[in-house]
């Protein structure tokens, strides 16, 4: 947790910028899993955190934004659960290490909420949220677009506190890297890489940011199955992070071989995609639009592929129609931070794209963020190249991009698989620079770590 | 999974139990985390789980109990879909796989609800479970007993293909075990412990069946911190399961020194611990309640607490008196099954304690299964001893049983900690019999484990 100063300048701030009413931001009960009793971890409403940094179930903050005073809502531990669970800061305690003084309990909410001022609240993403929203306010309430836009204007930009902790969860996730990437031997299962990759996250105090890839088939792009048994010849993909205690995410992906060398066509993508990355980061810097670090990565990738003989055409055609996202069909970054995708729950319009429509075309509809950049932003940078037999099949059926793409040397790569590397970056005021230690990411990089 | 004729055969005795009207069984929708799309791993409901086999989210299942027909609902994934997650089995195939031919758009199912027939189904724990009972069935709509019952009766009788699976959930937890007492080391945080006995379970394909307790202060019995340091001297307490592919669990305590050696007053009540262990499982057979087996263990504790001069007086009086549960609280053990607590959320009453009332005596109100025993049944036994100051402090206060307990000398024994021993046991036609392989118990055996 941060001190109470930095929680009561954000809550502060916060009241300038909604203007008038009531804020709510109801923090998270605790999610069942296959009875009321047997959970989930605990894992608090990122915006409550924001604000408030209490990482306790069942706890609803409200900020008043004429006076700027804050309650926190919460019923207090009786002696009987005191004796299973032992002794406890109380929620009066736990908020003034926050800067609230005022505690009451949660029964009083739905009435000190109907004062007949607005109430200001953010879109609901759990059940459990939507049905408390419900008894609160009743079902016509609606969320408040004024809330939305002052949240992600502070969220965005992250403070020096904040890089320190995203920078110690890099950290953490380069550590769940470099582990995977000594460990994979033919013979294992996909299962036993990514449970050493949640080990390194659990024992550093924290947990996983989101659920990790860990596949031989990188060409699947949303894929949590890890039963495969990995083989000579395979490449194999790791997409995780480490969430710190505080809640803030890191987010890496590698790709290495199974064998100890890649193959000399393993090789050859894997350095297109090391190319179209740098040409990404080598984009970063405020002002830039996301847009246009997408599209440097996109162009390098096409030119590589023409180089291949898989693309043809006008480099700069091909990409304005969109017939590199055959190869590099997703976005080639996105905000990070208390939330691995940041502020996702708030709306990608508003995050990513500061009001603004998204263009609806494949493979740019999948770009989170596309805004300018500005100092305090903290993005991945993730272009892959990734050969997907179903979207060869269907573009095909479709005559799609014949112009730009050669269908038939395509089929000769349908099994080759998926390559995507990712690091994490702030946008100074300068341009940017990379967060945490660095990653093994070059041929030779890689394959010295699989040596040993 | 298991064949589709285990389906079959629980659905058809499903029809017989329930006798009349529609069997509705939700299964679950995937659970966010901190945004729509970061979610929690998947778990399917357990009931579901049991008699549809599958574990995908967002289907639903229906049982005509006048003809034996169950349709499956669920919405298959689009092309958009597959490119992403590559060649998954459709939902008809999946349904067939599981003997039902019957696959219908989620869409239809409020209206196939609307029959004018009793519509059956079981209470929901989940807020977005809550939220579809209600859009489908209406405000009004009640659980049913009769299924309840029902569902109580079939899944509290293990079938040999079932006692296999809880059999590999039980060799994984052994191994976590393992792990945990052979790693630990004075200086290392309790979250590392807690990280490998994650890793273990998540390497053998499924994961964990509940959050660990891994913990130097045993005497916190509901206590999922994992932020301290151990130390020589301490005892350091695990209570951790695995949980198969399938949805099976396994549940297991150990308790042993961080120091190479076990302390002449560690011994004793460790052993003392092991003593109450051991008449429970003496006692296990059918046709025994469980309410005999848990008293069994208590009489123990309070014998042994006597000759330590702890406890004094009548042992059967103060065991009567619930004097005992100063050191032993909770219950000897639970049902364990699809859930670690199988069936927990059917309801208490129904599942152990065949519909009868519970004890509301401190102590025995925390006994989950109290009814007499039947072959087939799997439990815990896991009899534990603590010494909670706060307990301690509370009971003095009140004035309780002063003529069973040394106050004066319980106080030398505030900082002593909790120890508790945990294994999984099958009600058979003889008596019981242990599942999964041994795990070290005796302080010969765990010390011997603490030296390699």
């Amino acid at each position: 947790m941060f001190s109470a100063t930095t929680y009561l300048a954000r809550r502060r701030r916060l009241c300038e910028l909604v203007g008038e009413g009531l804020v709510l931001l109801p923090g998270h009960a605790d999610s069942p899993r296959n009875f009321a009793d047997n959970c989930y971890p605990f894992r608090q409403d990122s915006t409550f955190l924001y604000y408030f940094g209490l990482a306790q179930p069942d706890l609803v903050g409200l900020i008043d934004t004429d006076t700027g005073e804050a309650v926190i809502y919460g019923d207090e531990l009786t002696i009987d659960h005191i004796v299973w669970m032992g002794d406890l800061p109380t929620i009066a305690e736990r908020a003034a290490s926050v800067g609230v003084d005022s505690v009451r309990p949660l029964a009083q909410l739905a009435q000190d909420l109907a004062t007949g001022r607005s109430v200001h609240f953010l879109p609901p993403y759990r059940a459990h949220t939507r049905a408390q929203l419900q008894d609160w306010l009743g079902g016509e309430a609606t969320v408040s677009v004024d809330l939305i836009k002052a949240v992600v204007a502070q969220r965005s930009i992250k403070s020096d506190e904040e890089i320190a902790e995203i920078t110690r969860a890099v950290d953490i996730s380069v550590d769940m890297h470099l582990a995977a990437m000594q460990m994979v031997r033919p013979g294992m299962k996909e299962s036993e890489v990514a449970a050493e990759v949640e080990r390194v996250a659990v024992a550093a105090g924290g947990g996983l940011s989101f659920a990790p890839i860990a596949t031989i088939n990188g060409q699947i792009l949303h894929n949590h199955h890890h039963g495969n048994t990995v083989a000579e010849g395979d490449l194999f993909l790791l997409d995780a992070g480490a969430e710190t205690e505080m809640g803030y995410a890191g987010d890496l992906s590698s790709t290495f071989p199974v064998s100890a060398h890649f193959t000399s066509r393993q090789k050859w993508i894997y350095e297109l995609s090391l190319q179209a990355h740098e040409a990404a980061v080598a984009k970063l810097a405020p002002g830039v639009t996301n847009l246009e670090v997408h599209l440097a990565a996109a162009r390098t990738i096409a030119r590589g592929m023409k180089d291949l003989g898989l693309m043809r055409g006008d480099t700069e055609e091909a990409v304005a129609a969109g017939a590199h996202a055959m190869f590099f069909p997703c976005g080639v970054g996105h905000m990070m931070g208390l939330d691995v995708h940041d502020m996702e729950n708030l709306g990608e319009e508003f995050v990513g794209y500061g009001g603004q429509a998204k263009s609806t075309q494949f493979g740019l509809k999948s770009l989170r963020l596309g805004r300018a950049l500005e100092p305090g932003f903290v993005l991945t940078i993730e272009p892959g190249i990734y050969f997907i037999p179903q979207l060869m099949d269907r573009w095909r059926a479709e005559g799609l991009h014949h112009d730009f793409l050669d269908y038939d040397e395509l089929d000769r790569w349908r099994d080759y698989g998926g390559i995507r590397n990712e690091e994490d970056y702030l946008i100074t005021a300068e341009g940017a620079r990379r967060l945490g230690k660095p990653k093994p990411m070059t041929v030779a990089e890689v394959e010295a770590l699989r040596q040993e």
